[in-house]
């Protein structure tokens, strides 16, 4: 059995020890080098290859190398091709981090402290107790659970939206758009954490920003097209969007001169809130391999109507 | 019984209604209100007045407003009037709040890449999981516990060191001055949560900073003398501190134009890492109210001979 992995390289490299030790009857290469094509039954990939059929005729499944899949175009992907998205510890363990520490600094009103002190100002601001700040998390997947279980234990008032009902322990929950006004009027901290989809795709717009208390903070760790900008921009400016921590963008890398590198309300990390971690990824599709040859369900097989 | 609150008179209003409301058999003023001098038993205060003992010749217990009691002369109050030190959940939750923000931007790189974004540079960073990150906190105190138990929850390998032998679960303990150099070559990102003491002034200088490794991040939520600051200056030109985020400084407020407003790897809070909240604070002074007339021991009571 032949698997290539096609991706960032470096990364790669981690891959292919990995199976050496821990699978070493599978042929693993890193692309571009593919042994025998037609031998290529599993493909990691971030983007796969253009003509992907016809280049790997005998490919069984494709693994994404993230947690997203909308970086594939499915449209040119044959039909049948089961396609498994990346649910691993590592990557929700660094997506708990950078959410956990962006709701923290939101409700320590630590972008105003940092830009006080280059403006060498000595203010105190009123605290609010965590129990009186409302948390909302946009999408209740494997990730938006893990944020929510680490906000709870610093005592924040939680809630999460998501597409379909979902039961949360100690969460309130909310589905479906016609519960979403109620999701966003009771939420001071919006975290946006949804696949990209056709429903998502510009969905943190000014409609949506009007729904939020005045002065609400944003930290957005989806997908960059889920955000207009220049909605975003003109709700900073007006004061209903108190500060906003982006991960992501469009496009990515942001390009030089973009307003969002300057502006004072907006935090910007470069994509990096959650990353693949190869030690716990390839365990992951090690154990996804052992389900599928067994003819088990994989774990995160994507549903292509649903589009995640 | 009567009982003077002498400090921020707007949050003394708050402690004037929840006395009104808990304790209506209480003659509850705010400085500078006293009421009959001689009838005042219980005072607290963040400053007491000068000549304490000729003021309320019949005090009983002094409060301290905050978590600290350094800011206390000692030698000028009564030797024998038992002083309790503030411990109450709100100042505690604060902290956990305020520590962990600091130690996840820390773990994250976030100063780079905050400096990165007005920069204009998309550059991203390797990402080391939690449990390879060694935090180390000193000071084993009722905050320096609560924010390990959080800490413990992200994942990081966690250690403490405090003056006497503590014990704290999943903590690698370290005591007195013996092994601080142990604790510190294991310490990635040092947290200071230490009292304010003879022993603990000037603490943190040059030669502190070298027994850590190269580029370890620095918290510093204990009290401002603590910190030679000449000596991190040097220690963050060199890159022997990558980063430090302090919260408490000497004297306070920082004086205009001093380094530490503009440093690029400081970010500096002004002293609100954690603030005594008046709900809790309330219900813990009523409750040591309570032992302190059944002839119990107070929480909080201060070993003058310790500091703390």
């Amino acid at each position: 059995m032949a698997f290539v992995y096609k991706s960032d390289p470096v990364r790669g490299a981690v891959w292919a020890r990995l199976f050496a030790e821990r699978a070493p009857q599978v042929a693993f290469h890193v692309w571009p080098e593919t042994g025998d094509p037609a031998a290529v039954r599993f493909l990691a990939a971030w983007i796969p290859p253009p003509d992907l059929a016809r280049l790997f005729p005998n490919l069984e499944v494709l693994f994404s190398a993230g947690a997203g899949i909308d970086q594939f175009d499915l449209s040119a992907l044959p039909p049948d091709l089961p396609i498994v998205r990346m649910i691993e510890p590592g990557l929700v363990r660094g997506m708990v981090e950078y959410v956990c520490w962006a709701v923290l600094g939101l409700h320590r009103d630590m972008p105003a402290y940092l830009r006080d002190q280059r403006a060498e100002a000595w203010t105190q601001l009123r605290v609010l107790p965590a129990a009186g700040r409302r948390v909302g998390v946009l999408g209740l997947g494997v990730l938006g659970c893990a944020v929510l279980e680490q906000l709870r234990g610093f005592g924040f008032d939680c809630a999460g939206w998501s597409r379909s009902r979902h039961a949360v322990a100690g969460v309130a929950c909310f589905a479906g758009k016609g519960e979403l006004p109620a999701f966003l009027a009771r939420t001071d901290i919006l975290v946006c954490l949804l696949p990209l989809t056709a429903d998502t795709r510009g969905m943190l717009d000014a409609r949506l920003f009007a729904g939020l208390p005045q002065g609400a903070g944003l930290v957005q760790v989806g997908r960059g097209p889920q955000l207009v900008e220049a909605d975003l921009r003109a709700a900073l400016d007006a004061g209903q969007i108190g500060h906003a921590i982006l991960d992501v963008c469009d496009p990515e890398p942001l390009p030089p001169g973009h307003w969002l590198w300057q502006h004072p309300k907006v935090w910007l990390t470069p994509h990096i809130a959650s990353m693949t971690q190869p030690e716990s990824a390839v365990e992951v599709v090690l154990a996804n391999l052992r389900r599928f040859e067994a003819g088990e369900p994989m774990v995160g097989l994507v549903d292509r109507g649903r589009g995640y």
